[in-house]
């Protein structure tokens, strides 16, 4: 089977009907709740009169994309740490904030920009690249975010063989193996790097999709949203239109670890203590405008990935999208019975 | 007169015929000049052991367009750091480089990123917002470039009144103030952000078109191009395809100073010393092949601001510079008596 390299997960960019700026109410929904958490964690566990010692204070958010979400993260950590720097009293001025947006190379970084909030508070910086790698200078960071991002692998692994589907959700257990050894030495990667980066005393405060221990892929909404766009696929080999052997070999790019992965990979790596970890339940969207909903929000994550993988006709994507929510509406009751989580940790730099 | 608020000067994204990223060679000619002078600089100027004490070293390119010469900037500058570092025989070990690229917002930052070098060696971000406002925290920048950017006003000066004309050249006396005056704001404002940025000791080397003391602007290089882009308007305008209030209320935000006004903002503002300044005369094109290298040159320029004020017409803008191209082939050996010069300035930043 052909080998599958997938360069590089980007929402769609612009501010259309598909893009990723105007389809994203459902991250918007799982940063909502871990809003609370940030500012908990911020008044709780930041040392500000460590980190604040009269230089800037630099903030990055891994796996922007193209806004809105991450303006709102950003300026609630902000108000956050305004907040505590008030209330702790300090003599020392308040910091002026930098903040450095971070994506991959082919996100859309000409719409961010423009949608940059113009009353901000903050020096901005746009970063391409991926965050599996390094960034930033060494000990430049003093808190990072990243909301629904780390879900997304670096790459489908190498000898995954998938027939007739595209993710390993009802897949061999032999796909899931190999989907979790790459998210493992992802997130390997991901904290070798931040371990550089952020400075000692620093706060990371992660959020992302994972699976509950013990609860079936066949019930987690992601799993089942991938399963119904590879039938859709495979509705389409059967009409002719797009190829089996390009379904056999595209995979999404996608891994929800459970709390209990997460917290053996932050101690694998051993910079980080881990400060704060729960999981949140996100209510499943219920009635018809879901399906739109579900239909346009996989649409502005997924349509980069499978153009690259199938070709860039607008038919052919317009079509697979379309078979979509129909599948959406025939499997509404599974839809209704799975549920979705994100796990929220904070941590913290450790002194080496 | 309608007043004229140009919004941002962009130079032409993409990499298509007409972008700034293939029709900037003649600005490469003004870095490849200034390239040794900046060398010098670093080898003269850079107290390397206060600037580079174990933490990154903070470049960042003003204006930097869309590539492909300021990476060819920023590139032969950390070579230069690191030759330095070298032959000072430093203990401490070389620094990790974070390197800034700004424009305006409406710069094209997807293409600049996507032709970042991939084997750099330094840490690279974007920043987005007129160079005449602050883009960086307190204290936070160790060397600050600028090359062929500073010429640009952040607007045309409010209450110029310049029938048939769109630049000072061969204009009233009155205009030519107006725009003198405009340039003097505008550097006082970019002094005073970039006061704030640079750390003590850090170094700002600025390189942009200049006029000589005495030169007359009707043999000025860029003065000439701009009344026949000017004079090709008016063209228009008696062919019917373009209205002349729109010609009267539109002025190209162009300014060359001379090398003495430089110097008296540099010691108006009072935060810089100034360790370096020449002028460098750039040799005019000769041959039939020089007009199709200006005409594409102006497009890359000009074009954004042009359509900004007269409308997005593909046929109006194509015809404009095909009669702007008529104009350089009759002018040509107005062209050839003229000169072109760039003043290059090595700024050192005081203590307070």
């Amino acid at each position: 089977m052909k080998k599958v390299v997938i360069e590089s997960v980007a929402m769609n960019g612009g501010v259309g009907d598909h893009s990723y700026a105007n389809n994203s109410s459902l991250q918007r929904s799982g940063f909502e709740a871990a809003k609370s958490l940030i500012h908990e964690a911020i008044m709780e566990k930041l040392d500000i009169k460590h980190l604040c010692n009269g230089k800037s204070f630099r903030i990055t958010d891994l796996g922007c994309s193209a806004g809105p979400n991450t303006f709102i993260a950003v300026e609630s950590i902000v108000e956050a740490i305004e907040q505590k720097h008030h209330s702790e009293g300090l003599k020392l001025p308040l910091p002026e904030f930098h903040v450095y947006f971070n994506d991959q190379l082919s996100n859309d970084f000409n719409t961010l920009f423009n949608s940059l909030p113009l009353e901000r508070r903050y020096f901005a910086a746009g970063v391409p690249g991926s965050f599996h790698t390094r960034l930033f200078p060494e000990k430049s960071i003093d808190l990072v975010c990243s909301l629904s991002a780390l879900q997304w692998l670096s790459k489908v692994p190498e000898d995954v063989v998938n027939m007739g589907r595209i993710h390993y959700s009802n897949a061999p257990s032999e796909v899931m193996e190999a989907y979790k050894g790459q998210f493992s030495k992802d997130m390997e990667r991901f904290f070798d790097a931040r371990a550089k980066e952020v400075v000692h005393g620093g706060l990371m405060v992660l959020s992302f999709p994972c699976i509950r221990d013990g609860q079936p892929y066949s019930r987690f909404l992601v799993g089942v949203f991938f399963s119904l766009l590879g039938s859709a696929l495979m509705d389409m080999v059967k009409m002719g239109k797009v190829d089996q052997t390009k379904v056999d070999s595209f995979n999404m790019p996608f891994y929800a670890a459970s709390p209990k992965e997460v917290e053996a990979l932050v101690e694998r790596n051993g910079h980080f203590t881990i400060e704060r970890m729960e999981t949140q339940n996100f209510p499943i969207l219920q009635g018809e405008g879901a399906i739109q909903v579900y239909s346009k929000h996989n649409r502005a994550c997924a349509e980069g990935l499978i153009r690259q993988h199938f070709g860039h006709d607008d038919e052919i994507v317009d079509e697979l999208f379309d078979l979509f929510s129909n599948k959406l509406s025939e499997y509404f009751s599974i839809l209704e019975e799975s549920s979705m989580n994100f796990v929220f940790v904070l941590l913290k730099r450790k002194q080496d």
